[in-house]
């Protein structure tokens, strides 16, 4: 069956689109873009080393702006990130029969809540999966080790392509600061290919 | 690395088995018995069939004593199952590197909560891996529809190796009536091969 991923070209959606593909789906990789920003480039680049179709989905402005407001009025990302993933999800939802993404265990953001999950999959007559929710830090950082070859930097540094890179573009446009929002040193991942196939 | 998975013979278990087993996990089956009957034999014998390592965990009669007290006072079977089943995970946690179950996102019984898996990932220094929590009833269905061959059939009427069996035996040893905390008609799967093998 047909499933649609939320995709940032990071180690968490790309392991549980591996995970999927292997229980049998046919994987399919969205990408979220609000056209401000082509970031949505490292995000397909990765797809398509990983051997997954890939697609971008582009959200209405008005998501972003609404998602950024929240951020800046609570000076913090949390609830504007929650924000736009649920709309993308829903989205998404609204062509697929089952959405998924990479949120883990112990993650906050984005992640939806039970009665988030289940609203989904009742609204829009979806099956909502998250590989992840399962497994702890230390299950994904073993698995992701064993099965991605990727590249650790600096969130400013690093080529990705998560909601994170459009938010502060939209808040420095707005005039806001960003750095008093997104902490400084936040460690990313981007995946470069899985194990064993770049020895080749 | 090698995971041992709390195992009923049912499709959940088998279904978190199998996942585990394609993400390069060497699966272990652990099925829990007090000695009260031999109730292990049906999930030893499926895992068998789906070619997993098996074995019995024997734990103390005073866990199942505690369970049913529970059971009993409760006239639900909740939180003296939940019991049962944290105290089999922190046994077999004891001498593992990783433990895990088939529960799943909706399950309530037994089902740990997330500081719960907090508690027993940092005391024993163990990964609890649960592959089925992100997923929901609908995509569980369809999977194992896909993956196993199982039997349907009354709780009462199935053989089969999960707590409740010889929680019932250890109840009407003591006199009391089982048909007030059990519902009498609960339907439940024995998983019986992998979907082909058996045409073969």
């Amino acid at each position: 069956m047909k499933v649609s991923i939320l995709y940032s070209g990071g180690k968490d959606s790309s392991l549980a689109a591996y995970i999927l593909r292997l229980t049998g789906h046919e994987v399919e990789l969205v990408t979220v873009n609000f056209g401000l920003l082509e970031s949505y480039r490292p995000a397909k680049a990765t797809a398509r080393r990983l051997g997954f179709r890939h697609r971008v989905l582009k959200l209405k402005n008005e998501i972003l702006d609404r998602g950024c407001t929240r951020i800046v009025e609570d000076s913090h990302p949390g609830n504007g990130i929650n924000y736009i993933h649920r709309e993308a999800l829903k989205e998404v939802a609204k062509v697929s029969i089952a959405v998924g993404d990479g949120t883990r265990r112990d993650d906050r953001i984005p992640k939806l809540s039970i009665q988030e999950i289940r609203s989904l999959e009742d609204s829009y007559d979806v099956e909502y999966i998250a590989p992840l929710h399962g497994l702890g830090y230390k299950t994904i950082n073993r698995l992701t080790d064993e099965i991605l070859e990727y590249r650790k930097d600096l969130s400013e540094k690093i080529e990705k392509s998560d909601y994170e890179v459009e938010i502060r573009e939209f808040i420095k446009r707005k005039g806001y600061s960003i750095d008093k929002i997104f902490p400084m040193e936040h460690i990313q991942s981007r995946v470069i290919g899985f194990k064993g196939d770049l020895n080749g």
